[in-house]
């Protein structure tokens, strides 16, 4: 029977012949937490080798991505579907182990990571979404939701402003089974932290109401256990276990940043393999020490042990476990297509103007209590960004219940959050803020549309239209930067009926997260044929034509669409064949067949303005060099609204200026 | 003579006149600070109405900027040039006084603010600077540097994540001029904050190494004074004063959030006035009032009294006095036309490959120690940037020396610190990440160009090139996000040459921030003319010619350019006439006039490529829709770097077949 330690030293020896053999990677941090790994991994985590997919089963983030080889030699050692021959191809094109962890490339892999702090920011919503289903489906007699959420994280993790907003949260809201791992080894890429991190870490935990436990050595597997013990058995705050490690352990540049970055080198390495006292081929594991990680067995009995009382669960609340399914499972609900033509044949009926981020909360209210899964929320913003329906109910930390959260002003967290709620499943988060604090949350934004989640962000005031709070408030570069990210589809719907198509849209969009830019201000209601009304989804279509083939179309999005369909009449009556085209989502426009986007925007037609209250150069793309753009080249101000659309040129006058220029260069 | 809270009230009176009148604004929080404000800037605050550019001022910094009105009550209170016209003016086009403060719109205020969070981050840069540059200039005899940052801020500041990272390091840098009053109200727009933020602020600012004072009631104009006193004693440790206090203090919705975003309304504007017991005509202030809050002589009196001391400086030590002087106003030393041609003179004769990080490394060798006002730093990846020279010195919180910080994993704390640095004068800041964590940053970016302050970052990794560390860390839409940025300049050099002349751009660009761009690999030294040579800083210009008109032009920035020469080398070989472009900064070739830009593209060859591993539609810009892009329209994957540029299509043998496809349209 292998020792610990020995144990422990199966993934230091697995990371440092991988790290050799990339000739890249990070082997300070898989040799400095492979005590805390075996400690967990072995005596902790419940999970099942076999299914990765199991919904009870504890989840696990490396916030700390770059030690990712920890995390590719546990999946391998315990007995998940990723054989030695992916641990030779780390970082590799191709493999199943790439340099940090990514989910859905690698079995277990429960959340892309790498970018700092956002793990464990993330893991506080997966621990969020554990503790409100087990509220709601969980009873006195069964228990089919009951899992903890583990975190391995570093320094860098805890300097990172995103750690302050998320665990912030997660000790208001109470979440008693999240259990963060800090690796603590005063090293970060730079050297001995004390010059930029000093910071008393216990103080700061134990304010946010966590329960701190340690400093404990973190190469003492008995001293983890303790730990790990003690955090599993608080059940109403979060736990930090800060677990005193030395980086690199075992390493010549160990207790210093020298082994974090870059391969050991083969005589670094040989001599580790000396100091662990492990004399194996590169690749090679004993067997007893595969054995005694092997967690197969293990995991098979206990998720056996998990779907028999999910059977007797069956058994006696049908309904619930059939929900309960459903919602894991990620379907929308079975009468959903009758609900989207509902709120569409509603919608198509209403003619008052209505700013669209009150058009969106008018869906809302339909929706959340139709969806049980949607998760709302806003970083203190609820009222103005129209995410909080009547039947909406804010979470409440002490009973779990509730379908809505206040996030306070944490755009970042916010967002991160969202992600692990999406990531862990059971729920479809949505929130609200501003689109110019958008910014703030843009690197979690990123990591959703790299992970291809479903969750809806509500970005509302989303231009000049803002008005008087001036060009901190208002948008100006932000939409060309998130249609610019991939994976993502961004919606500007002109009004309620596009927000309605916009809103079936990021439901039924399981693998593209949506953005949803909003109004602030009033924007009329257009009619539309039935044609037009399903030709929205398309994401760019002919809102108003002419008899014939145009000699100028006008494309616009959101709160300049009133403006493009009024300029085009003005066209019309001095006898000029013009178009509207709205084009509420370019991504999915962009994704229509050649044959109707040359319906939408025949070749021929090179007279083209498009019209949007943004950065211009993005709809360069659609008028290209012979159209123009009537867009915002600089930032806003602050004014009435209406006299920053004059000054800034959104005007009728302008408008049909411009077009009538650029038909006579085509005369 | 008035009462103190007589004072008070005043901005109180202005506030809600102000904002009835606008029928805009938040007179919560000045209602609530009004107590805060009187007993900081009638006792404690040190300035110059007459000179709001004094060098040795107090800087006060409105973190929670949407209580404009109260800044501006102040400003218009102790005698600054802000009639009470422009109060009557408040949020309307043209006036001094817009929805949230901004700097270089209004006299007297030190910051553009209105994102919670960023004042009181860059607040902890301007107090840095303060403390660097007493250490450089005083000496025993002579203090000419001395005096404190204030800072006002919110529950809303305290819940962002940015000020985490910035109160963190304030604390490791022992800033103990600066002084936080923290308007502790309980309140934010959703309501009473318990639910979303109730932790011990007291226990995390210990924990960052403050002293924290109180909380004091904020009211309690004698207990604020005790604290500033307090406060100001303390040499070695940041104070945050929390201070309890009312929102609307005074009106009907006092302590709620119904009286944060709108106005009063007129029957609550007369009942808050009653209730204040204020019985003035809208925007009247009693002629006492007025004399108590008059700081114009004080303040005269102030200067003059440093005037006369930094004259006896000046007399002493007359090269540090200069030198100061010269930093202060921003000048780049006598010497640096010569400097930067002995740059350009040197680079000029390179002809190794290198990457553009390395290159910009060897640049900052010779500027660093030429040019003490910079001050460099990294978000903990010095090594990997570049940006540490081998003459810098880091920061030591001891002494208070040195040019070059290490900020830790921090992205947005650093750009906000260097927004604080930038605007206190004294220092042209320069720090650096990888391009992908601008992310993180993007905001504080965002208010670097906003308030159009001199300052470089340094982004490196600036591609799939990163390689192995995979699409966490491989920049794809960064780069289209900060060009569609007002303000900002963007250079993505392709060689050294050309990086050098972006280093001087960089520092001669006194109101547009400059953002590098650079490679982690190495890419080869292109050979110049001395035409091409000076085209360079017009940010695109000619590289490679054919001779006559060209039929087809590849633009490209960075390490796309020599993939452009080389596919033009053989289009020339196939017989084409082919032009390369390099166009490191297009925001500064489309500032060209016409002339020079149709010198460059000419209008009539529309066979044109641009490449740019990156995000693509920002270039239809330059080829239309009858071009080409080869870009990045997915994030990257992780594996060695030569094998993703040939995944992803950047191989001369894939360009050399979209030019030629491109060239046969135009047969």
């Amino acid at each position: 029977m292998p020792t610990r330690r020995q144990c422990a030293n199966a993934i230091r020896a697995l990371a440092i012949d991988a790290i050799e053999k990339a000739e890249s990677g990070h082997p300070g941090a898989p040799l400095g937490m492979a005590d805390m790994a075996e400690a967990i991994w072995r005596h902790h985590f419940k999970h099942n080798p076999a299914n990765p997919a199991w919904v009870d089963r504890d989840r696990f983030i490396l916030s700390n991505g770059h030690a990712s080889m920890l995390y590719y030699a546990l999946l391998h050692l315990t007995g998940y579907d990723l054989p030695i021959t992916e641990i030779e191809s780390f970082r590799q094109w191709g493999s199943k182990t790439p340099g940090h962890p990514e989910t859905g490339v690698t079995p277990g892999v429960d959340m892309t990571t790498g970018p700092l702090g956002q793990g464990m920011a993330s893991a506080v919503g997966m621990a969020l979404a554990e503790r409100m289903l087990a509220v709601r489906f969980n009873n006195q007699e069964h228990n089919i939701v009951d899992h903890h959420t583990w975190v391995f994280c570093g320094d860098g993790c805890l300097m990172e402003g995103v750690s302050h907003e998320a665990c912030s949260l997660a000790g208001i809201w109470k979440l008693g089974k999240l259990i963060v791992l800090y690796d603590s080894n005063g090293i970060s890429i730079e050297g001995r932290i004390d010059g930029w991190y000093n910071e008393d870490v216990t103080a700061r935990f134990t304010a946010y109401g966590w329960q701190v436990i340690g400093p404990v050595d973190g190469h003492d597997a008995a001293a983890l256990d303790a730990a790990a013990v003690l955090a599993r058995a608080e059940t109403t705050r979060p736990s930090l276990i800060i677990c005193r490690t030395r980086i690199g352990f075992g390493s010549p540049g160990e207790d210093s940043e020298k082994c974090h970055g870059s391969p050991l080198g083969e005589n670094a390495a040989l001599g580790t393999r000396e100091a662990l006292d492990w004399h194996e081929p590169p690749f090679a594991v004993p067997d007893d020490i595969y054995a005694a990680w092997d967690a197969r067995q293990a995991g098979r009995q206990a998720e056996e042990k998990w779907q028999a009382a999910f059977a007797a669960y069956r058994k006696a609340q049908p309904d619930s476990a059939a929900e309960f399914s459903r919602r894991m499972a990620g379907d929308l609900p079975a009468d959903w297509p009758s609900l989207a033509q509902n709120i569409l044949r509603e919608v198509q009926g209403r003619t008052e103007a209505a700013a669209t981020r009150v058009t969106s909360k008018n869906i809302l209210e339909y929706l959340v209590p139709r969806l049980p899964e949607l998760l709302g929320g806003s970083a203190d913003l609820s009222g103005s960004a129209g995410t909080c329906a009547a039947s909406s109910r804010h979470f409440d930390p002490a009973s779990g219940l509730g379908n809505y959260i206040s996030y306070g002003v944490r755009e970042f967290g916010m967002g991160a959050i969202m992600n692990g709620l999406a990531l862990h499943g059971g729920f479809i988060p949505y929130a609200g803020t501003f689109l110019a604090f958008s910014d703030q949350a843009k690197n979690a934004v990123r990591l959703t549309a790299l992970m291809r989640l479903r969750l809806v962000w509500v970005f509302t005031h989303d231009s000049i239209g803002v008005g008087e709070d001036g060009p901190t408030h208002q948008p100006v570069e932000q939409l060309a930067a998130l249609r610019a990210m991939p994976n993502l589809l961004l919606w500007r719907p002109c009004d309620i009926t596009e927000t309605a198509v916009a809103w079936q849209c990021a439901l039924e969009s399981r693998r593209a997260p949506v953005c949803l830019s909003l109004s602030r201000q009033n924007l009329p209601s257009c009619t539309r044929s039935a044609a037009q009304l399903v030709d929205i989804a398309r994401g760019g279509y002919v809102l108003r034509d002419c008899a014939g083939e145009p000699e100028i179309i006008l494309l616009a999005t959101g709160s300049e669409v009133p403006l493009a369909v009024e300029t085009v009449s003005w066209l019309a009556g001095l006898g000029h064949r013009a178009r509207v085209v709205s084009m509420p989502c370019t991504e999915l426009f962009d994704a229509q067949d050649a044959e109707y986007q040359e319906r939408v925007l025949p070749k021929a037609c090179r007279a083209r303005i498009a019209v949007e209250a943004a950065a211009p150069d993005f709809w360069r793309k659609y008028v290209g060099l012979d159209g123009a753009v009537l867009g915002m080249s600089a930032f806003g101000a602050s004014a009435p609204a209406p006299r920053l659309w004059k000054h800034f040129g959104f005007t009728v006058e302008y408008l049909l200026d411009i077009a009538l220029k650029l038909l006579k260069n085509y005369r």
